[in-house]
């Protein structure tokens, strides 16, 4: 086996994979939306019970949650809503679970092998305009690759 | 006036803007890119010298920089890469300005102005598929808000 670089676009996934925080379809949708406020983070990784991925909700599509869809369809009609409806709308989620309110169609989740090196993460990433991607080994998710981790890791060297 | 709601959907987009770093097309590429990781921004803020916005750069896009185009098209061929040549790419930025490396159609800036409500900016940043948008006041840019910072403000009161 050559040896690994250390840092660089020939890093292993693996290597850089960080243990995020995921949710399950069962936890509480305003949990999971607190969740990714509280962090800071790029997105959601929602599995199943067992563990498997199911798909990644990028923040904008996690912001849309709180939104109405004829607002989202019309964004001018957010501005004639009065402010104790616009406050209530953030209730929509309450009592539901992510499963309940995850899109219909669920957004592509993208994948990357824990021995793919991260010049071809990169790739995966622009080519599925993803901030994050999941790391598999064996099927299991071993771990989730953030865009600002990946562009540290390939000049910085840590 | 009306007294404004201090968390909720009706707050107003001035309220939660954020100084954020701001890259100009001048600045060096690899500089810029270093910025997003260092901070884990969701993207990066392109102003031209005169400080008006010209685009935001998602974090994926400004991975995608690192990235060759025939790796993007194709990411297999990233694994038939050998590790000095795949190392080598990111110094592809090197020497080089943000203006210089910037896609050739600028990808679309969402902007709100400073008096939208978040429930606004949520639908603005839904539908432009956006992490980030940024905040004008009188065409001045007075800060950003990202995806985390408007779902804490939303649903956590700060």
């Amino acid at each position: 086996m050559s040896r690994r670089a250390t840092y660089g676009l020939g890093v292993r996934a693996e290597q850089i994979a960080e243990r995020f925080p995921v949710v399950t379809s069962d936890s509480g949708a305003l949990d999971a939306v607190r969740l990714m406020a509280e962090r800071r983070l790029p997105g959601l990784v929602v599995t199943d019970q067992s563990g498997q991925p199911l798909t990644i909700l990028r923040s904008w599509q996690v912001v849309g949650l709180l939104v109405p869809a004829y607002v989202q369809d019309d964004p001018s009609l957010a501005g004639v809503l009065s402010e104790p409806t616009a406050d209530r709308v953030a209730e929509k989620l309450g009592g539901k679970t992510v499963g309940q309110v995850l899109p219909k169609s669920l957004p592509h989740m993208p994948t990357v092998n824990a021995d793919d090196t991260i010049l071809e993460v990169a790739a995966v990433m622009a080519r599925e305009h993803s901030p994050l991607v999941a790391v598999m080994s064996d099927k299991q998710l071993i771990g989730v690759i953030a865009a600002s981790r990946l562009v540290e890791a390939a000049l910085m060297g840590r």
